[in-house]
């Protein structure tokens, strides 16, 4: 997944072998140790299959794009699931990318044709106040924050705890934790509870949670407030988190396989990096969901369970590293570096 | 520097006025109002332009690097110096590209000439114990962290504080704050200070510095410890901030003009992301010190003092953002994302 900095006379030593198979030491060590039980199936109906047209040297060009499950971001997938199953991106472009921001794609900006593309029918309202989804409707049990990893059975135990010694800092300036709703990043905002002797904790403020802005996360392009976008534009991000989106703009999902194939498109020169001429532009030849595609041209990909006890390892690996490249452990990670491994199901 | 995500429906309104403009509420604001006597001419010494070879479509590419200045990684800043002034990369190219992680260049990966090329004379030794400085030599007076911003006048003021109400949160869990050098970003470890009534605090252990690993930031390539790489090799972060690289690799400076022509290469295929053949590689023209270049051919660049009260309310406006476009202010922000302003000298 990542690389290590060796320098080039180093390169063809025999040092790969050793961040592959130390098994205690490495994050990849720790993913492939890790039993089969704790992977888990990304539903068909959560992969979103993009297919542009073939690169200068007739490569092709595929991106797949891990959709937000229930209940977070829920009518904009549903939109994108609506869009995919009429073909509506079929033919539109990539017409924007602004370095260490984002690449977007949809209608684009046709200086010929100004009219947006008609939507098809079925299109459900947005609303910004589904930025963000109250914890109570229980997609996390690991929270991951200043005082290090915690597991959540109930409301009453998101309470502050008092940080263990030693334990990586997790802490992040953008929210008071965070954790994965089946495989993808979100942050959380602790709630308020009254606690009186002898009875159960009453929430005052519930816990709220929201997906984050990290490298490859998948968010929907807006006008400005209160419009909260279809989920026609789509845009990626191909720089560091713009974590300030967060809660601003919805988040319906993360590259998982082909994010290079955006991340090395030329930046445009226009007007919010918006391609000048219609030769910049990247087309689109498909968009469709993979359970809509054949059954032997589906992807089919599993994300490490991060409830697992492998994950918790993994998270606190990658804040302490110790193998023979790392002298010093950096003692804790912000979300964007503790990213999800992702395989195919057939590794 | 940022862009806008609006829907493509608005790009052709005329909301751009309003980000440039709106003074009070958006960094770019602040930045176009700050006061010409807030910003800092980056010295010639200190600025490394690379010339690569024109694109596929003849245009030129240039990026211009901005040293870290004394005492940050001062022995390989020496030698890279050492090596423009020899001009030892001209021919060499760039041989690495990682999505997410970094571009590469230097000696490159010559299968039919694996013998690195003879670095030129007056080359200093470097150490890893170098990777951090100790702050008694004085490099910074402001400090962003959990508790918001502050100033420091002297060591015995580094004393963890109360958090402020309402003071944006900048805590980082790779250190206790953090900081800027000349306009470099830094990561700071407080020390230890006995108080005892009646006498000046007395320091037990020392608050250290070290450069860090955000977007563009330009670190020193090296094989295994005790190997601290001679400034040779470097490499470019082209993807969300590496923090675990800091105190384990040296950070030499940040790419602030150009990062784009790195940024979209190719990934690489072979091991490491290293290309496999000769054609992928960019070759470089040139390697030179601005100091060293005519004068009409300099790069002249100056960034906004990070100690001014611009840059304090820059960062402010970047953790709280209330402009048209934003409804929620993240009320925090993170070292990556408070980018030091650079212009030309004669915007």
């Amino acid at each position: 997944m990542l690389g290590t900095l060796f320098a080039a006379s180093a390169l063809t030593a025999p040092l790969a072998a050793q961040e592959v198979e130390d098994v205690a030491l490495t994050p990849g060590g720790v993913v492939k140790a890790a039993d089969p039980s704790e992977w888990r199936d990304i539903p068909a109906e959560d992969l979103l299959v993009m297919t542009l047209t073939p690169d200068a040297a007739g490569k092709t060009r595929e991106v797949v794009i891990q959709l937000m499950p229930e209940p977070v971001s829920s009518a904009w997938t549903q939109n994108i699931r609506t869009m995919a199953r009429a073909h509506w991106w079929d033919g539109l472009s990539i017409y924007r990318s602004v370095d260490n921001w984002v690449v977007q794609w949809g209608n684009g900006e046709d200086p010929e044709n100004p009219e947006p593309k008609p939507l098809p029918g079925g299109i459900v309202p947005t609303s910004e106040d589904a930025y963000t989804i109250a914890w109570q409707d229980g997609p996390i049990r690991t929270l991951w924050g200043a005082r290090g990893r915690r597991e959540v059975e109930a409301s009453s135990q998101l309470a502050p705890a008092r940080k263990r010694d030693n334990s990586p800092d997790f802490s992040d300036p953008y929210s008071d934790a965070f954790s994965y709703v089946r495989g993808l990043p979100v942050a959380v905002e602790l709630g308020s509870y009254e606690v009186s002797d002898g009875k159960a904790p009453v929430m005052t403020r519930p816990t709220r949670v929201w997906p984050v802005h990290c490298y490859a996360s998948v968010g929907v392009a807006r006008d400005l407030s209160p419009d909260a976008g279809t989920g026609a534009e789509l845009y990626a991000v191909i720089g560091h988190g713009p974590r300030q989106l967060d809660r601003n703009i919805a988040v319906v999902g993360k590259v998982i396989e082909g994010i290079e194939h955006m991340a090395i498109l030329p930046r445009g020169t226009g007007e919010y990096g918006v391609y000048e001429t219609e030769a910049e532009h990247t087309p689109i030849v498909s968009v469709r969901l993979a359970s809509d595609l054949p059954e032997q041209e589906r992807p089919r990909l599993r994300y490490l369970d991060t409830d697992s006890a492998s994950f918790a390892k993994y998270a606190d690996v990658i804040a302490n590293r110790s193998d023979d490249f790392y002298k010093v452990a950096a003692g804790g990670a912000d979300v964007c570096n503790v990213r999800v491994p992702v395989k195919s199901v057939e590794d």
